[in-house]
């Protein structure tokens, strides 16, 4: 049976954490040229609201711009979507769209829907992501845990919407 | 009439979503010269919280660091304030600080305040948006949809506070 | 006694704000070396919930990578765990904890948890902190101000895991 946690519990002391096992250098790149690499993506959602899953079109981004370590920058062109990482496991992607619904509901009585909008919970629902996202590059490849994917959050679809994605950072000689 | 989304149909697949229509490549730069341009913003607010548009403070320390493309940094320098991205509607402002202070509300018996703090609020509110953001910059400018506006969050204002913009980039040879 | 705030006061208008006082350059940094500098943390927390202060753990890292001007980036390589700026206060890390608690409850019936997993919760809660956080690099030190402090949030621990720093900028010639 599911005990809830004690917040007593949740304060821990780095130097006293037993958990700090070691340090791992993973890469040291120095004097390269620079490449600064910008596309946009551009998609428009069948319904209102979407979790989609865009690693692989990031993936593809990324190998266009050659760059071997540095960073991939996502970030959503309006007020009403998102970026966020999670794992892609479809049973999650309810709970977090149910979750991010019940946080940001959508059709309650908003300043902003006297000016003619219904989106008011898109812009609220936004916060709960993020409107950008930065994902580290190392030896040309993102350097992601195993389950963590790159979603799109859509909140007010069914219209032209721009993802802009700029990879930057240091390419072979 | 107003109806809520079905969680269902919050699930997309990218590979058979209709909405991907192309990449378009904006723009790609390389080995021009790097600059790193540092500047603070100091404020005080004339009430404890604020939702203040400093898009074009940021535009301005843009102009001076003659960076072309990159990346604008912003940062509060305080655990009780934040920076986010979204739109200035003044309808849109008085719903996101009602969200905001529903979520983390004032006056609670926050356990900060055994120290002689009222500002437990400030802190927790300070999660919903976030320390910092980052804009990208492609052209010159802040790369931009229509209605992307960089606010800074107050929620303990009358207090002399920071905000850091470091602007990284290329600049022209 | 404590008085909540009217929403209508939260909007402020930048050009109007007095408290707007002046821009103050910091610094500005041109045509040094790069440095892109990686190294993962591995940490096991004893318990399933932590925050954790790994301020000084990063500054080791900052020290090791000679950059003296740019980002440290650093990110979880998992997606039940995050990472945030805030106050290092005993207090507050209670209140943080038990208000993470209450927005993304452990023990409730995720669909996730039809996979056998349980940590459906540790999910929702890495999205009121982030996958990851960028610090500022400033003449050799992370340009924070007073309190601000980087904490590792563990959602669901007692396991192997790994947190990826990297540090990239301008280092002397």
């Amino acid at each position: 049976m599911l005990k809830p946690p004690k917040q007593s519990d949740w304060i821990l002391d780095a130097h006293s954490c037993p958990g700090f096992k070691k340090y791992e250098l993973i890469s040291h790149v120095e004097k390269l040229p620079t490449i600064h690499h910008t596309e946009y993506i551009h998609i428009e959602t069948p319904k209102r609201y979407g979790l989609i899953n865009i690693t692989e079109n990031i993936e593809h981004i990324l190998d266009r711009s050659k760059v071997i370590d540095g960073f991939c920058f996502v970030s959503v062109m309006h007020i009403t979507a998102g970026v966020y990482v999670n794992d892609a496991e479809s049973g999650l992607l309810k709970d977090i769209a149910k979750w991010i619904e019940n946080l940001a509901p959508y059709g309650e009585k908003y300043h902003h829907h006297q000016t003619g909008e219904d989106n008011g919970d898109a812009h609220l629902k936004s916060f709960l992501t993020n409107h950008s996202l930065t994902a580290p590059i190392t030896h040309g490849h993102l350097d992601f845990g195993t389950w963590q994917q790159i979603f799109y959050a859509e909140f007010d679809g069914c219209r032209n919407k721009r993802i802009l994605v700029k990879i930057t950072g240091l390419a072979q000689d």
